[in-house]
């Protein structure tokens, strides 16, 4: 006999991409940033030291929210809701809006988490296939009675790919729920759906510091939505969801745009300069405009690939997608650490 | 229309206390730590800057996990999971065990939170009074058949009162689910129930790093349950729930045993001299056994009393339940600070 409720025993859990805790690998599976986050790190986690650990951070992280409707051009904080990273962004959209037997959109294949949280809900999922040429059916837009929330990941996860700002606003209007315009990888992108949350109250973008600032490690991601949205989803959230330090961080990283173009530029070249590598190569690379790519070969198989490669202390990842097919999605890292991926698959070969 | 669910629309949301971000307050209402955390904390932060944020953090925040289960004499870290702040813990708690229309019980009074997770959850939550002396009556410990989870603070808030660790045993045995006994303010206490969780798998065990280790900043909490209870929880929390500086920071402070000794030797001391002094004023104060009062005056409304003080920019809190009284909470200070709040009563009565 066991105490949980049915729905999380007979799950599997959403597994996180291998985190080694030890050894030096060069890593590119998470889609991390390679480089160090903005300077004013440092200074604001001094701060926040000197100012001592004992009190409440501010539940609302109110600092941030601010600095963020001015970079985002919206008319105020109260559209902007902080997380602990955007994972807590998705699962207090999932609670908010999903209840158990209801029914929850995503397209496939994408992130695959948006399926647990429909899980943990007790909700169903429905997952809409892609079309060859990376566009979505008009059935994605199709209300259904059930149909509570959906997840649209712009760029796309593992393929890199796009959907339109038109295509999203048309989206909307045809939905009978919210869309979550999943950013965290706009930031590498040609353009991004933030104005789009003004236009109607059904988009809500939803967007994280791990990947474009370079801030993984600390755990921060913002909903961007209109403010009656914003007020019933603070409901949801723990009350001190973000630490004192994940304030400060995120607000001078957010500070910093200087640091972010170059940043922006720099994974941008190094994109183009891994794809033509793979291509090379001999594999076949959708066109991304996030900070990965979505590679087959020609030839060889993913996986075996991907294991060589990890017994080299080099890690990529490995997915295989049922109904799909299996590639490889791998993270766009420094130069060094691209020509030192490109020179050991020219190895493998 | 709404996109919301019906519970979420219904409900008022928990509102925490208040965490002003300006103005130099004396702040007794929130149960933080007066002191600041163990010195060791700088090094560690300034080790994970040093380390870089780029990268995800440990998912299972092993190295915490590795030191509690031997600080706290359990088997092996299995037996410990990680939270954002023990609010994570009792979210992941409700939302792996309590499906909805399902019941969830808790005591009356106790925190407020429980109730708004059932209420997320559109479960039902079922308030069980304390008897006159602060025990429980045998009917917390009832079976029934929608009963999933049971919330349990040890020590109570407001109260400070706590349940024996047989009356914990015995509920443990008699209830047909979890029992969660939230240890926010076990280490002011003059026992705790962590060993009690080797005895029947039921029993799990909250804790907090915000009161004992003046961490509240920080937001980290941690679980002790059996193996087989932590492996299924480890599916409903986000995937990376604890940040780096999180971890380090929190495992730096459970090193401390010394620092934790002598924090709690001093809260003790001056709990004790609040106790006297607010007496002395004609107060009737319940004895407690954590970092907090609740009293009452015997003359004096609890509300103006608490909106005087807050005008002499000293912030206690005051709280009104339903069905059983109003009155004031008040968080053990420094010596200082406790002497500055008994003056300036002792000038308004």
């Amino acid at each position: 006999m066991s105490f949980f409720r049915p729905e999380i025993l007979a799950m599997d859990g959403y597994t996180p991409g291998e985190q080694p805790q030890a050894g030096k690998f060069i890593k590119l599976n998470t889609n991390e940033n390679p480089y160090p986050p903005p300077p004013g790190i440092r200074r604001a986690i001094e701060e926040v030291l000197d100012k001592g650990l004992q009190r409440y951070p501010d539940p609302m992280a109110n600092a941030f929210r601010t600095r963020a409707a001015e970079l985002y051009k919206l008319p105020s904080k109260d559209w902007v809701l902080c997380g602990n990273g955007s994972d807590d962004i998705l699962t207090i959209c999932t609670r908010a809006f999903v209840g158990q037997g209801e029914l929850l959109r995503l397209p496939y294949p994408s992130y695959i988490l948006y399926k647990s949280l429909a899980q943990i809900q007790g909700a169903q999922s429905q997952e809409v296939k892609f079309n060859a040429d990376w566009s979505l059916p008009a059935s994605f837009g199709d209300p259904a009675a059930a149909l509570k929330l959906v997840f649209l990941p712009n760029p796309n996860s593992p393929t890199g790919t796009m959907i339109s700002r038109e295509a999203i606003l048309e989206l909307a209007e045809r939905l009978p729920c919210p869309l979550i315009v999943d950013e965290a990888y706009a930031d590498f992108a040609e353009f991004n759906c933030i104005d789009l949350v003004q236009q109607n109250e059904k988009i809500m973008v939803s967007r994280t510091l791990s990947k474009a600032y370079g801030l993984a490690g600390l755990r921060f991601g913002f909903l961007l939505a209109q403010p009656q949205m914003v007020e019933q989803l603070i409901k949801v959230k723990d009350s001190y969801n973000c630490d004192a330090f994940a304030i400060g961080a995120a607000t001078a990283a957010i500070h910093d745009e200087a640091w972010q173009a170059d940043n922006r530029r720099k994974i941008i070249a190094t994109r183009a300069k891994l794809v033509a590598g793979l291509e090379q190569l001999g594999f076949t690379v959708i066109p991304s405009q996030a900070n990965f790519v979505w590679c087959n070969h020609q030839k060889h198989e993913a996986r075996p690939l991907y294991e060589q490669l990890k017994a080299q202390k080099v890690l990529i990842r490995y997915m295989n997608y049922a109904g799909w097919r299996d590639g490889l999605r791998i993270s766009v890292g420094t130069d060094e650490q691209t020509d030192v991926l490109l020179a050991l698959i020219g190895s493998l070969l």
